[in-house]
């Protein structure tokens, strides 16, 4: 989710919950990290999202946020239920922290890490989130710094051209639907199968697909509210989802798609995609 | 705390939670991170300790760790309620996470930092880790990996010397206490306050300090369970607490001191310090 104004998820998380086990498959634990500003918390647990007590507390607090990125998990790759192969997995670059959640299979992928990043688990996902972090790293290598100057920012445009670069890389192995975000915007990848829906005004009554509730965001929301919603399947009824192609890569700010890019998809890769996505 | 076998925190952190505002000034928000082998589950909440309904997860739902970092804050520098302020803070290095956690005040502090670990928050201590981790990192600079390949572990002997190193450095600035884990050790610097209890067989009767609740060890634990709790201030009565000399180093492991170094104390910083705790 990446909203305009910090925006309360416990409506959207109660359906995506349900995943976790109820009315989806995957039950190999999850995690939810939300942005507040800068600060980035992370609740995580090895227990079905359906039935997990770290689940309970996020369906009931209201954490504000205007980027949260959460992932039920199906393990196919790292044992199953090893938290440390939990997503989204966190890593800190200029002076921010980033989160990364991938949904997908990598196969004979083996990058070159440089040291930066080093992976904690065993899973592909972390491995292509260190990939990711090194080259975003590279096109504007941290300063020394005497504690007081703050490290020059890197623009997102540079930051969402490395991203191309380093995903239509990754792609070639397999599965790599991702999301990826610094607390200010949020990066979405398309490999296989990624919706999105734009929430804002005039809005409306929303209805849960895996839940039996309800909101109407028209008696919660301001006009000057805005957000954008990826996930792998639509999480309501009665609003307008819209499915990615695959190969497209988004940056989402304010709960606005600011650029969009076609990556290269190779018809072997579409293929191979494709009987994976039927497997599922 | 450290310990031998993975430990349930949960009556101990019911005492310490009640200081974070209750029995205890300590409102600004809190943290608490759990290894669990290698991963790191980190809790946080800008709310009070006492108060606050992430802390109320934390007294029920049972995270069994062999290692956990815990702060309440009183903030001294850095915005107070900001999240990106709380302790402890994380960090990744050779492919474990780390957890620091810190209770003083640096004065005239700019450490020169390489760019490897850069603050997020605007406090001394998440300078002062950022610094210590750059430090250790030196000692045994990640090394090229092609994903497959686990990075050479750095042996626990170069961390303490290289930990102690810093540590003399930054403790000249002022008040300097802190709890380092990776997951495998606990180190733990006195710079003016800290006790530690060893809890072992054969076990006993515990009351808490600032809850009214006890627990009796000899029902619930093992004769092979051992731990070490390290805090500002003994959190239960009836047990051997010993408090430790400031410039103390500790480096804990399954419940053990493992080795233990006195650093030079300037008699200057000692009566800052000795003044700095007066004023608490």
């Amino acid at each position: 989710m990446n909203s305009a104004n910090p925006a309360d998820l416990r409506f959207s998380f109660t359906g995506f919950a349900a995943r976790g086990g109820l009315t989806d498959h995957h039950g190999d634990g999850f995690g939810v990290g939300f942005f507040e500003d800068k600060a980035c918390r992370l609740f995580m647990d090895n227990q079905p999202a359906s039935a997990s007590p770290v689940a309970d507390l996020l369906k009931n607090y209201a954490i504000k946020s205007r980027n949260v990125v959460a992932h039920i998990r199906k393990a196919t790759q790292g044992d199953a239920l090893r938290l440390e192969n939990c997503h989204p997995f966190t890593r800190e670059l200029w002076g921010r922290h980033w989160l990364f959640a991938h949904n997908g299979d990598l196969q004979g992928y083996r990058p070159r890490l440089d040291g930066n990043y080093l992976p904690v688990g065993s899973t592909d996902s972390e491995l292509a989130f260190c990939d990711i972090m090194q080259t975003l790293r590279a096109v504007n290598p941290p300063m020394c710094s005497d504690g007081a100057t703050s490290v020059a920012p890197c623009s997102l445009d540079k930051v969402f051209d490395a991203l191309h670069e380093v995903t239509q890389r990754t792609a070639e192995h397999g599965v790599f639907n991702f999301l990826l975000s610094n607390g200010q915007a949020m990066f979405a990848h398309c490999s296989t199968r990624l919706w999105y829906l734009v929430r804002q005004w005039p809005f409306s009554n929303a209805q849960l697909i895996d839940a039996d509730l309800s909101m109407d965001f028209a008696q919660t929301n301001a006009s000057n509210d805005r957000l954008c919603i990826i996930a792998t399947q639509p999480l309501t009824r009665n609003e307008h989802w819209q499915q990615l192609e695959p190969g497209q890569l988004l940056w989402i700010e304010g709960g606005h798609i600011v650029r969009r890019e076609q990556l290269r998809v190779s018809d072997e890769v579409r293929r191979k995609n494709e009987e994976n996505l039927a497997c599922v």
